[in-house]
């Protein structure tokens, strides 16, 4: 029997600077009738990423800036509760924009029936999925990243980079893992096997690349930018390459806030920096999940959960991202699988 | 009759800012004896290029730092007046590393003979050799440039900026120049084709890129960094690529200057940024040289040449390039043909 009632948290007003409580508001409301075509699912987990915060400004990115007053979008998995869609029948896993709801009525080719895997349910979030392929494709594609060069992932200790510091030893990188905190540091080191750490919070980070990369850098795997991303740059080598996959330090910034200083290193060792969003891998999105569950079978590749329980944290959970407070992937858990 | 007096400026001292004349010290002092294969060379042309101030810092770049009292290093031409070496021969003209001198005793080997030309010798400063391939190949392979696309050039009546401007057209790109002055933007549009100009001077660049490039920009060679590269980064459709030759902008900075704020638009639409030195291209010389001659023979590729009279003048010269003074390539003349 399909609940009638939906809860969803809805964007308020848009933050300045690290997303408060004001910004959201929740509301229940009646579910609509399902039309032909659609499918009504129940969030079962959501997922908190930088990206949700991206969406919050006055600004589109590489989608459309939410509107105020809209459900706050969220990439979810959930179970099928009934369905008008000849591809979808009532009890299917799915993932897709679900949300930051309760239940949602969404157009059944707007999701993607999730294949069955020798794991959790997580691990569509915590290993695979955007994450795990953000990863993979950001190192192997746009890196081009090769054994035997030195690579340094910021934010090494969230749920893409602590992806990245190991796929980065797989594939038979030195990996110099950024991270904030003693805990966090020991965790890269101790149980991903990175072979150096910087604590941006003990140590300045261009005297940690100093110490850590006597040989310069060939590949950096950026979530950070600001600071972090200039230390980098000082440091590349001939031909570096810089994928840019988020940067973190910026996304709560309320103006413009300076880029790199040292942009003439990338001129004199003739580096690439260049940009990318999953989105553009999804179609390749078996390459990455073979390798990633093979690894992931024979212990070579791990992947903490950071689990807020119950859609009201959902809020809670995004500020995290921001605060250093996360090891690993933030979800939430919406209901029981 | 070799001469056997020289002269020379040398680097006396590091400018802060723009180079003064007291950053240069002129010397006569007699000219070595010639080794076993060694050649002694009459310059006839000096280039003065914005990499001659990057070698004057108390930093190494893509080739070691200039030391104090050392000859001012220096691209030029020249004719062997005698050798030691069994490739040259008293009268052949060469290229090579020959130093704001008159005169030069250089191992053979550093130095290249030119093929005879059906163009004056300074075209292979103003049309050819580092000019022509920085802007040949930074379009064509670093920006991999397409026709039907939205390029924009910066210091665009400059040596290799006007060049790029023309190769950009010939290629079936529509061209966006920027340059400072009524003169200059009249000299791209009209006699060069430029789609739209920019004039610096008279408009902000962001406004100017927002009227030139309704529909975007697909490729950006840019020569000059800072603002202008943060207004680009604004504008870059996706899949864009940067092509970052120079940053003349920041040349003279005392201390390092913010980059571009705009990074994160690099990373939402995957662009590519991507640092080059034509030093990488000389093997593939030939391949440009071919393609420069047949435009420049069939009247779509004009250079313009900016000459200093005497090596005195080379100090000055060189202020140009930072002041805006020139259009086209700086050359000074030190000796005749």
């Amino acid at each position: 029997m399909s609940p009638k009632i939906n809860a969803a948290w809805h964007l308020a007003s848009r933050p300045a600077g690290l997303p408060t409580a004001g910004n959201f508001e929740w509301r229940e409301t009646n579910l609509p009738e399902l039309g032909e075509g659609q499918a009504q699912v129940q969030t079962i987990w959501l997922s908190i990423d930088p990206t949700n915060r991206i969406w919050m400004n006055d600004a589109d990115s590489y989608l459309p800036k939410l509107q105020l007053g809209e459900v706050m979008r969220g990439i979810g998995i959930g179970r099928v509760l009934a369905s008008r869609d000849a591809g979808l029948q009532a009890g299917d896993l799915v993932q897709g924009m679900l949300g930051w709801q309760r239940c949602c009525v969404s157009p059944a080719r707007a999701l993607s029936k999730l294949p069955p895997l020798p794991l959790p349910l997580s691990a569509h979030f915590g290993l695979l999925g955007h994450i795990g392929l953000t990863a993979y494709f950001g190192l192997t594609d746009v890196a081009q990243a090769r054994a035997g060069e030195t690579l340094v992932v910021s934010a090494a200790a969230g749920a893409v980079g602590s992806l990245t510091v190991q796929i980065g030893r797989n594939l038979g990188m030195r990996v110099v893992a950024i991270a904030g905190g003693a805990e966090k540091c020991r965790w890269l080191s101790d149980e991903l096997g990175a072979d150096a750490v910087i604590d941006y919070q003990a140590e300045d980070v261009a005297d940690g690349l100093a110490r850590a990369c006597p040989e310069g850098i060939d590949v950096d795997f950026e979530n950070v930018g600001g600071r972090t991303l200039d230390a980098v740059l000082a440091r590349i080598n001939l031909g570096a390459r810089i994928a840019l996959c988020g940067l973190i330090s910026q996304y709560n910034a309320s103006a413009p806030e300076p880029g790199p200083s040292n942009l003439a290193h990338l001129l004199m060792q003739r580096g690439r920096m260049q940009g990318f969003i999953v989105l553009d891998y999804l179609d390749r999105a078996h390459e990455a999940a073979e390798k990633l569950i093979a690894w992931h079978l024979a212990g070579r590749l791990k992947y903490r959960l950071d689990v807020s329980d119950g859609l009201e944290s959902a809020p809670s959970a995004l500020r995290k991202l921001f605060t250093g407070a996360n090891t690993g992937k933030v979800l939430v858990k919406v209901s029981d699988e």
